[in-house]
């Protein structure tokens, strides 16, 4: 998966952590879901926001579906550089794709999509709010209904 | 610390999992409190109920001081039997201490206590309901005031 | 996804952990993943041996694919059943699938697989050794090498 | 504990992840270890290393003990700033202190400190070597012999 061009990019770099990794001595495949979250804020505050002004709202996005593809494994030392954008925002759901690099050489240590759906507190699917549906669509092209 | 003799001591046995192993090849310090936390959870069901219940009273009991001294380090492949028992109940406040041995050979891993404040959905000091201070007091010797 | 019939599946059962919700007040996605590398564990243990043997011969079983579809959110209180299989087991590389439910009303929470590749220490494809092969191959079909 | 103005004091500063908060809506108390593991990782880093360097030589740093007190629960949407000092620095053990701080307010979130154990990958404690010591030691006041 390829990193487009066309829509906005959002980039979050930090160290990985040591409690991250295993006894492999690589960080661990569940901390890459957390690393792509983290991608998710920082997208938010990237369009000057905050995804907990979402849940203030009464609403959450929760994860429906996650797919990872791990290529080089990542160590203990080592910086990463998580780039996520929209691939697909439809009215109650959205899908971001990342990709998950080394800021220095390059490499890419994983590529992902995670999908989610609008619900309420409740755990009713709801409408995105337009006011939010704008921050993500930013860029996409893709906005049929669901 | 000992395992009192004056009291109900709680008990869960479990498989270390490989996610909470680190570089070191040993399970992370980080971990130990999940352990802790499970046992609490385990104490509330050998009591006849569930800890998910306090939190449907509005309640809930936030941690507010952890010590916990590490001994001899578990790796992957390995069970703990984590032991628990209730130190000093408050009004207020509860602390628990806690033991985490390999259950085949008896040797102590570490041992450590957790104080916890109960406090209302809005983070105001609460006092624990008689109901539930009667389950944690439960062989308790300390029953005075803050 | 369907657990399969033809072949053999493991299941382990627990309480889900407080520190695997967040605050959706349900299980935190990436906690899934663990929940499946749990189950792996207790894979190798239904056939009498322990994944850290693995270890031991100096190979890894590093996680090249993650699948997962969440249907239902898990919430504190309640407990999991996992069911994990073996979908496909080449020479090198091996792929599970899961199903993780509610063992006391059979709602189905989340479905997935996880793909493995053989690893050396030094991070080198490996070919699975015979007898390992024999255990991950029982009851599965599909033989042929990568 | 305040944080003391005769040594060296490291910072970092960063957004809490969703993944550690529970369903108090408050994060983890375990993630707090987490947090000031990476403070430890980034005063290596200000003293121009890196701690993976340190297991490089053979040699670890394993906690031996954690105290932790926590004041005012931290939750998602705030960033934390985690300071940490060396406490003490022997031959064999090193401890550090730490605050936790919210970086707009000075709302102390919690205080704490962990102590450490240097050990070869065999699990011998052994002598912290000079060049690493100088590091840790630089501001510390306390030198005498464990």
């Amino acid at each position: 998966m390829n990193v487009p061009t066309d829509r906005y990019v959002s980039e979050a770099t930090f160290y990985v952590r040591y409690a991250e990794t295993d006894t492999m001595g690589i960080v661990h495949h569940s901390a890459y879901l957390v690393y792509c979250e983290e991608l998710r804020s920082q997208y938010a505050r990237d369009m000057g926001t905050n995804y907990a002004e979402f849940e203030k709202e009464g609403l959450a996005l929760a994860v429906s579906e996650v797919h990872m593809r791990y290529l080089v494994p990542v160590v203990y030392g080592q910086r990463v550089t998580v780039r996520g954008w929209v691939v697909e925002a439809k009215s109650r759901r959205i899908t971001f794709g990342y990709q998950i690099v080394d800021p220095d050489n390059g490499t890419v240590h994983a590529t992902g999509t995670t999908s989610h759906i609008c619900v309420t507190r409740a755990g009713q699917v709801a409408r995105i709010p337009e006011h939010w549906m704008e921050l993500w669509d930013a860029g996409s092209s893709s906005k049929e209904e669901i």
